[in-house]
């Protein structure tokens, strides 16, 4: 059975975009496909996240279009890359998936599952928020500059993901091994990819004139929120606005801990997820 | 082996107040002493919850002074409260046990957890609150209405624990029918002792003029916090801020549901709660 590290890099083909996925786990079972953070590709998710869930369900990591190794342009919209990922559930043949949305993921998640109710099962939403979320239209200029680095470092990481205090940060460094650990690694994205990502995130954090939160009401799967209590990308108090506005939502917010708390806290992350999509 | 609805009603004396109490399930472990609710007496949990939890630690269910069938004036302040639970924990020669609050009984466990740290190992909070919290100042005349009958009925049970969804009132229905399911039930608390309780609920409300939230940074336990997403009790924003300013605190809401969310998930809330105690 392939893993994290060892599933092959494969490409599907839809609407003329050759997406590249890597899929591996359990053969039977809902999948669940995970949607990929700012400029992230298929190797910056943790093993042991990946690889726990798998346990028992096909695993699908997914680069939107124009993202790493997907061929296409990059949609410079949530509501482009929901397409995209529709696009790439149906060039599959599944009739139905879970979704594990980190950040920029989180978002895509779930204008999908507002665009293609039928398709999504559950969702799972870490380290997101909402559309027009809170102090969501812009990043501080610290992380800002963390996040656009030309080749992203530990030290970005360690900063835009992790807290200050040694165990997050010691979290933060056992995350950057383990996620390095593939010796075949997706590419990087492209700086144009960045740019329409960045597009896509401001347009999204613009609190509307009206009827701020009003689509989270129409979410109709059950749907998970996590987060770190202190996440300085996209702050926590999303998390709570996410739960409060979808009908059937749970939150978990982790202690001492960011905007990758789901990799600093890989094992408890995948038993509440697992008791989640398994409840 | 005693269960919920086995185990005897035992009395334990310290300070001329004769406690009531109950304990049973393992016989090893960290036994976790669970912290009542506003007039709530032994009967007023979930043998889901109860019992569940018993299977890997001793649970100890405890009425503090005054209250149900125990003996002696009831406290009219949080910190009485608390200084009744370290008499009666000491009375039992316990050295350290964890603290799962409900309610005023969360309000209980913070105050334990500040006056008597070395006791106290981890903390569960369950539908409660900091001290000054928001909106806790005061109930709506509904929910007062509802809190203070002489004789609480299900109908009150299923305001003020439960949603309006039909989903969480049956939920709610079915609750009472477990918690009722014990033929030896606890006595009712008096209303002396609701007036104590009240006042000490109040003063804890209120809002102080500054420093608020500073004494939550000296917990020094893991605390879990647990409510519903939508209580009216407890408003469920204080869940959040109790995450946000306890330095180890991880976060748990529940979907469609208020104040007694731990009854309407008790499942759930065994195997989240077992995960914290046992992490």
């Amino acid at each position: 059975m392939t893993t994290h590290n060892t599933a092959p890099t494969q490409f599907v083909e839809a609407n003329g975009v050759r997406y590249a996925y890597r899929r591996f786990g359990a053969k039977t079972g809902t999948p669940v496909v995970f949607l990929q953070h700012f400029r992230g590709g298929l190797d910056n998710w943790d093993p042991i996240v990946t690889d726990g869930l798998a346990v028992n369900r096909p695993v699908i990591l997914f680069n939107n279009a124009g993202v790493a190794s997907s061929g296409g342009e990059p949609a410079d919209t949530v509501s482009g890359m929901s397409r995209h990922v529709i696009a790439f559930i149906s060039a599959l043949g599944l009739n139905q998936v879970d979704l594990l949305g980190f950040s920029l993921g989180g978002f895509v998640a779930q204008q999908v599952a507002l665009d293609r109710p039928g398709l999504i099962r559950r969702v799972v939403l870490a380290g997101t928020g909402p559309e027009g979320g809170e102090s969501m239209d812009s990043f501080t200029p610290l992380v800002a500059e963390h996040a656009t680095q030309e080749v992203p470092t530990e030290d970005n990481f360690l900063y835009l993901f992790f807290g200050p205090s040694e165990s997050s940060q010691a979290a933060g460094r056992a995350f950057w091994k383990r996620r390095h650990e593939r010796t075949d690694q997706d590419v990087p994205s492209s700086m144009p990819a960045m740019g329409a990502q960045a597009s896509a995130i401001a347009a999204w954090g613009m609190v509307p004139v009206s009827n701020r939160y009003a689509r989270l009401k129409e979410i109709q799967q059950p749907v998970l929120v996590v987060n770190g209590g202190n996440d300085i990308m996209v702050p926590s108090i999303n998390a709570f606005i996410l739960q409060q506005h979808i009908p059937n939502a749970t939150l978990i917010l982790y202690p001492d801990s960011g905007h990758g708390a789901l990799f600093q806290f890989a094992e408890r992350f995948v038993s509440h997820v697992t008791m989640f999509l398994d409840s």
